[in-house]
């Protein structure tokens, strides 16, 4: 029996004429450098959203479907490109201007962009690679930059307040299919080619509304949202299209993302919320440590993207600032879980809480998969791989132009879940907390034995400076952990020792027979632990390896 | 370009396992007017909605589609119907019992309810009208009540708790279409048959999200609401479905709605929400004076159903709770707009907007439309009906199982949208602000004249105990205004008197020429002006008309 309800598509489009009139003065506020910020409102970027939708069609010849990437930095040009893309019926591609210039040039020729708008202080990066780029037909410049490196490029160049300049604003947007695709962004992939995730509209829309619900950020239009996390990845954590519903206000510090100038634009502009990874608090609390500056009026911070040390998130809450721990990846758009506490606690019995990966979201189904395939209670005891389902989570990577989508047995489950990557542990309660990639964790006869688990217990001895474990091949067992250990200067424990302190905190029968001492953890270009070289020097007998 | 993302549809059992999963600590408290009133966990709610889809399936019969009446206060076990039967696949159909008992029979023979899940206390308003109801085959009774006047039913009669006691605990829940129907609600029409609304997956799935949003209700599992509004009214605002989804604790008074009970669970149990109709607020209000009660907990209180009068909203506000108006209808979901005022005012100036219908959010389009067809601007003086766009507005009414659905040209626009019946203004920043119902509103040479503009201008005259003004036909404006007045005993103001008096505050063109004074204003069953009666007395002659 069908309903006789309405059937609205659910579009970007949508999201763009809302905020544009229902909350046409809530503000972007872009970092500039000089004395004053950039200030304009929902009302004036989303006409000038549709003055760039005219353009991009009238004179760049922008179709249905074509791809019009952007290399920018968070600022309001960006935000009139989130929308006037999507709206208008072609596909918004983020370029993430941290990624090696191989998987670059790589991505934008697999999406085969035709247009790129870029900051002009990107324009160093950008110019570089267009011999290799043959798809892009056009380059839009917007903001400071030296033009000139430019000169002899094949594309067409546009500056994009000339591009704008004088067109009709108003547009005849389509009626769009809400599954159609709205936005893409390819994953920073440690191994393998990136792969690109195609954000359909509907995904956009049911993720701004989770954004916007109590349990994810719980913000309103009586608050200003500092966009640290950047546009170019995973869509800035949905920010941007979630503000345009219900009328957040944006601060945007476009290139300016060094800690002194982010406690400026905090101290003058007083945003009450703030989204960032790890590192960039960090960098910020030593920057208000050292001259004492005052971040109070930030009410809430999110952060993700990375585990939070909770060290970090103590010396927040001294400073009055909360920190809301989130986890989710590129492949879910990205918000997954949210560390908020359930009710009726003290602060100390919300810690183990606050420091989890959180709680889902009803769009967000979860699932642990044990080693044997089989699906695992939430007891906060059986650990393994998280899967997740739901609307605005990956069932597939876009497979090219001429291409069928790409569903690696790897990344998804035969019934259409997510496989994560990562390993961990629900609580009765429905919370998560993460352990281990799955790629690190050691399989021992059928049983998950967490390498991060052991490494922490082991750097908890007082003479040890660093420790990696890893799975190697075992006759008996299928996978036993290596222990490999670096040994603080002067240090006298021998393995026995460290293997009887493991004892203390971990289960017997995880405990590594084999051991190794080290000079130090080999780490990759971020600064993680690289596993993979540990792998490959145990397989070649390049380690001295004691079994016990 | 299709995207890669999961399609899952968005549905009911989906809301109900993340309920009983992720929030199944949340709690829904029954009063009983015994010592305890009944507390039961969204898990144990949940495990008994699964009880109860097994025995509806296998005991009862029911199959897809099938309707399944309630005809039930606010108590857990309506909630666990709202959850068994749109899961299940079946419909749930939400009987109003304040309707007169002719149209309860119309819409069950309407929906040919094949079930009808009722409460004991409920059977001497249902026992009289089984005769005349030929498709209900099951009556499934739950809670205190006398069961002998059931004695000869044709029907066959189950207790609620021997039913599902038993049953298993888990069902094959069947992967639905999110567009199918999973509940109705008949609206209570003044005019003609009630007409049914058919509630999707998918629309109750959105608006139980919008619910959630921080620019709707703004609730957390840290919350407990108090469900004042009947769970047979447009499904009780959403709430049992939205409560699920974020773990809100419910606090139900089941058939307790007297101001006397309702202060004392509120005093006990410390809810921080509630949602009523203005009629209970008023209630509640007396008691709260009368008897000195400390209702302080609820830190705010959803009004809808009818306009909040300003004097009740600023005694509240005196209370420590704060009042969010808003405005819906059956045919709404009900959720279409919400009285948080913008950010940065005053209170003084935060005034007008609260007391406005509020704001849309971005699932709810609205436009106004003119006496003439055109869409109006928001300006806030340009008067229209409001008609409304949107995935949880309706879009037709149910024909009946064989008929197609009911579109009738007064309720719906050729292209789609709702005819609210409301006349208002929507001002610049979006706020609406009703004036008059459509049928009310006087069409004067192609502009519109507020019946109840001129009604609050003529009463605010110290010597008028009340004033109706309605439609009368004119050969040169089609329509004019006649106003019909009530004077205070010893009054002496003539019509001259009362028109100069009213231009004060109205247009000159507005200015009624046509008066008669009348002894009462004839009044409906539920109170309100009857402005039919009315006419027909002036178009029969029967006033005493002056014209000036």
């Amino acid at each position: 029996m069908l309903s006789t309800m309405q059937d609205i598509p659910l579009t970007v489009t949508r999201i763009l004429h809302h905020g544009m009139t229902i909350h046409g003065k809530s503000t972007i506020t872009t970092w500039t450098g000089e004395p004053e910020p950039q200030r304009r409102t929902f009302a004036e970027a989303g006409t000038r959203a549709t003055q760039l939708a005219n353009a991009l069609r009238d004179e760049l010849g922008v179709q249905d479907d074509d791809r019009v990437a952007t290399l920018m930095w968070n600022n309001a040009e960006h935000v009139e490109a989130y929308f006037a893309i999507p709206s208008m019926g072609a596909v918004l591609h983020t370029l993430n201007l941290r990624l090696p210039v191989e998987q670059l040039v790589f991505i934008v020729n697999h999406a085969a962009d035709k247009v790129v708008l870029v900051n002009g202080s990107l324009l160093p990066l950008l110019a570089p690679l267009l011999p290799h780029l043959p798809t892009v037909e056009h380059i839009v410049v917007s903001g400071p930059g030296d033009r000139s490196v430019l000169d002899g490029a094949t594309a067409r160049v546009h500056e994009y307040e000339e591009l704008i300049a004088g067109r009709p604003t108003t547009y005849d947007w389509p009626e769009l299919d809400e599954r159609r695709a709205a936005a893409m962004c390819y994953t920073s992939g440690t191994t393998g080619d990136p792969k690109g995730v195609v954000y359909s509209h509907r995904s956009i829309y049911l993720h701004s509304m989770q954004v916007n619900m109590t349990e994810s950020m719980g913000l309103t239009d009586k608050d200003t949202t500092l966009v640290v996390v950047p546009q170019f990845h995973v869509n800035a954590w949905g920010l941007p299209h979630a503000t345009f519903m219900t009328g957040i206000s944006m601060l945007m510090p476009d290139r300016f993302l060094q800690p002194a100038p982010l406690a400026e634009m905090i101290e003058r502009e007083q945003p009450s919320h703030a989204a960032a990874v790890p590192t960039i608090w960090q960098g910020l609390l030593a920057e208000v440590t050292a001259h004492g500056r005052d971040i109070s009026c930030m009410k809430t911070v999110t952060i993700g993207g990375a585990a939070c040390p909770p060290s970090l998130m103590e010396a927040y809450d001294k400073l009055g600032v909360r920190v809301v721990h989130a986890w989710g990846m590129t492949e879910t758009s990205p918000l997954g879980s949210v560390g908020h506490p359930p009710a009726g606690l003290t602060p100390e019995e919300e810690w183990p809480y606050r420091v989890s990966q959180g709680r889902f979201p009803a769009g967000v189904e979860p699932r642990l998969v044990g080693p044997d395939g089989s699906v695992l209670p939430w007891d906060g005891t059986s650990a393994g791989e998280l899967e997740v389902r739901g609307n605005w989570i990956a069932g597939a990577y876009y497979g090219g132009i001429t291409g069928e989508p790409l569903v690696p047995d790897d990344k998804f489950s035969p019934d259409g879940w997510l496989r994560t990557g990562d390993v961990g542990v629900i609580s009765p309660d429905g919370y998560l907390t993460l352990t281990d990639r799955a790629k690190d964790v050691i399989k021992s006869g059928g049983e998950w034995i967490s390498s991060v688990e052991l490494e922490n217990a082991l750097m908890a001895h007082p003479e040890v400076a660093e420790a990696a474990v890893v799975a190697v091949p075992d006759d008996k067992w299928g996978e036993r952990p290596l222990a490999t250990v670096v040994l603080k200067e002067g240090a006298t424990a021998d393995y026995q020792t460290l293997r009887t302190f493991l004892g203390e905190s971990i289960a017997k029968w995880q405990l590594p027979e084999r051991w190794a001492l080290i000079p130090a953890v080999p780490k990759t270009s971020v600064g993680k632990f690289d596993k993979k070289v540990i792998r490959k020097q145990y397989a070649d007998g390049e380690l001295d390896v004691t079994t016990l």
